[in-house]
């Protein structure tokens, strides 16, 4: 896109000030109805350094409300995101429905640079750009609008631009070591980039390169851009999202109905394994923390399965300052008008820490789907997403544990009326779990089919048989042990 | 409290496991109260290195409800928090009430080593000492429970543990440089923690100095003194707080009456101005940004008054990169949940970058004092409280400038009878804008007191004559540049 480019040599337009002024108020116009329509918008701005990215940021916000959009200039991996996955500072900054936001840079920049500067392998590379084209593409199935840009200028322009810039001591800092290496180097930077921007445009979020020879023609160019991409999504709905065959390798496919609940623990032994594997677990959170591996630990289970006895067991050991348990519950408003992984996005681990999720991602294909919270579309789509959001995770060096706590209908009854006979228990029953527990033929479809297909090899389910409690505890810490240690032996 | 300390030599308690699983419990049913009081909690843990805190601390959580609390390990500053005021990285993470946050070393912490590397000098040691009395005082003046725990072991004690865990390579990782060169400078270290306690041990949030030697009774004197203070506070209403005599140095006093409102600025001049004044602003934009200086502007002013259209002026020369604009409307449950200035700490500038708060903290004493929502003694109490705040910016090197914008009743009521009668303005106007618009008069009396209390040398407050909006905004811009170049010259 970019190597066969010819610049534009128009210099004057008479009534651009006029054609900027009437499109910034358009704009302005354009995001009043975003915000009714609560359509989510996010516009990357990509391109060589001093292209003017900056300077028509300023004039495309400078009529919005500054209630519904943000400004995120990502050039700068803090310490704490560089022990994230590669998405998750991107992830985080996705807007809320009804809101903008503007990535000064953004992915693009963060890996084509890295590749330049071979901080990326080829290899590398490669998976970075399969992971934006699939974070691309999950964002505009859930919703969002993606409008990409590259501001575009020459060799020689970029050059002019930097010396003018650096003969003034309050503009000179504007020009960073990485402007004047892209320069220096703008052949190569022009390869990578082209090829970056050939492999990722996609129909779903095209870019638009802009010559940037001129900065108001530039910015009179993205308004319009911007102006034309929202008023088309407004007015075409976009259908359903194209449902994608599973592409992951899947482990063997757990029988639920052949599972056997009847297994349990004597009391002796189950004191005796609890203190090995709480020793052993204790001794292996040291090592993975040393060598800054991530463990994500997913709990799923039907209500009164024993899910949180069975963390507080599985945590008794751990040193807290580098485990934490999140208990899921419904989303709050800031969540719920997110892409619904963003709440996940934003409770991943650093490298080397724990984070215990109780209840999962995997709401999507149970209580939403059964209650209608979302499409058909939305959960039939969420199998692949959740897939891929796991492979995120493992290519990053996660080690992805998933629990199903099981118990059988007869068990669950007999809980749920202790719960409701004990008064230092009734807390832990509400109407609602009554009225779950009415659908359990309906969720146990749900659940079958979310074993069948998100069971991967890089991130597993493991059945805990919990009628005998300690039975499932001691299993859950046998097989954490026993993930973390084959880990271990392949680094 | 240390240097005469007595460490215990008493080794075997015979039932310890038994009391200290009996504590837990009971700690477990505690949270459960505090829940239902609403009541949040903050616990900071001091000590030595390897005095055990990490231990303690997972036997304190092990039975509690991981949905009511969090553990935030502090003894690393992230880049980005480097570039906030030295109390944001703590009070960004106190709990909603109901909740508990244990923090795992934290602003003693911070502030001691420090101190001891002589990265900080005594002046400005003292300084933080005080921030850190006002900062623990404001969080219990607002119902914050502060419970402060020190960890205390002695020289050979640690010396001991040390030599231990460095023997295992699975352990000795956690023994950083800071442990090693503490055990070293035991009796240096000892002066200083001795110093800090005495001058941070107040009535409000008391140090506990509780004696590591022995890991079982530590964790069980630390569980104690939790439940202790918790059933304190839920036994006994701690009443309404002391008002605070202001300490700080207030500029000569406006009278909002003798503002002449009829001043104005004839459209040729206007736009000379705001195009020289754009232009200035920019150009200092730019050395801010270089030398790192903080801008923290406040915008609070009538309804109509033109606020926004005064922040769309005076950024529309800037880069968008460098500045935010914050629109402050209702605060959202996470917001209402927590001290009132939460959130506006969550939303400071970087160094070298501006904020811009549409409506701000002020909020306190007047839309909240008017509408009752709060206490008499809330709103009495805020007025030194945003003092402190502000300064707190100022001593961090952030140049202040709050801006009321000041228009005559009748003028409002033109403006709002514009707006009720143009269609595109319409939804500028809502039932609770006539409303506020009866409490005129009560208004008024709020501003003034305000404008009265809170006019300091740090912080001013400027009036804008909006009358004519034109006029109010190029005084704003002037106003700004001759700030921000007096504190240049400063510099």
């Amino acid at each position: 896109m970019l190597k066969d480019y010819e610049f534009q040599k128009i210099e004057i337009v008479p009534d651009i000030e006029e054609c900027l002024g009437n499109a910034k108020i358009n704009l302005s116009k354009k995001q009043m109805l975003l915000k009714d329509k609560k359509l989510p918008v996010v516009v990357l701005f990509e391109g060589w350094g001093v292209s003017g990215i900056g300077t028509t940021l300023g004039k495309v916000i400078q009529n919005m409300d500054p209630r519904f959009y943000a400004v995120e200039t990502m050039n700068k991996i803090s310490d704490e995101e560089s022990r994230k996955p590669f998405l998750y500072r991107h992830f985080l900054r996705i807007p809320e429905n009804g809101k903008v936001t503007f990535f000064d840079h953004g992915w693009m920049n963060e890996v084509t640079t890295q590749y330049l500067h071979k901080d990326l392998s080829k290899k590398d590379y490669k998976k970075r750009i399969d992971s934006i084209q699939k974070f691309e593409r999950t964002l505009v199935d859930n919703g969002y609008l993606v409008i990409k840009f590259f501001f575009h200028i020459s060799k020689d322009d970029q050059a002019k631009r930097m010396k003018r810039l650096l003969k003034d001591k309050n503009t000179k800092w504007r020009i960073s070591k990485e402007d004047l290496w892209q320069n220096k180097h703008y052949d190569d930077c022009l390869e990578v980039y082209d090829d970056y921007l050939d492999q990722t445009n996609q129909s779903y979020a095209p870019w638009y390169v802009i010559d940037a020879t001129n900065k108001k023609l530039a910015q009179l160019q993205v308004l319009e851009v911007l102006m034309g991409h929202i008023q088309n999504r407004l007015d075409f709905d976009k259908g359903d999202a194209l449902l994608i065959e599973n592409p992951f390798e899947l482990r063997e496919e757990i029988d639920l109905n052949a599972i056997d609940l009847s297994v349990t623990i004597n009391d002796g032994d189950y004191k005796k394994e609890l203190k090995k594997c709480r020793k052993k677990l204790r001794e292996l959170h040291n090592v993975l923390y040393r060598k800054k591996i991530p463990v994500v630990i997913a709990y799923e289970g039907w209500d009164a399965a024993g899910k949180g006895g069975n963390i507080k067991r599985v945590t008794s050991g751990l040193d807290p300052r580098g485990y934490t348990v999140y208990p899921i519950a419904a989303p709050d408003k800031g969540e719920l008008n997110r892409h619904y992984l963003w709440r996940f996005y934003k409770r991943l681990p650093k490298d080397g820490h724990i984070a215990i999720f109780d209840r999962t991602w995997y709401g999507r294909v149970m209580v939403e789907r059964l209650e209608n919270l979302c499409s058909e579309n939305d959960w039939q789509r969420a199998y692949n997403e959740m897939n891929e959001f796991e492979k995120e995770l493992y290519d990053w060096g996660a080690i992805v544990i998933k629990f199903w706590v099981q118990i059988d209908n007869q068990t669950q009854l007999e809980r749920f009326t202790d719960r409701q006979n004990t008064p230092e228990k009734q807390w832990k029953i509400t109407d609602e779990d009554w009225r779950n527990r009415e659908k359990w033929d309906l969720y146990e479809e749900a659940i079958v089919e979310m074993l069948h297909k998100t069971n991967t090899k890089f991130a597993p389910w493991y059945v805990l048989e919990s009628v005998d409690k300690k039975y499932a505890r001691i299993k859950a810490m046998k097989i954490l042990i026993s993930e973390i240690e084959k880990r271990l032996d392949e680094e």
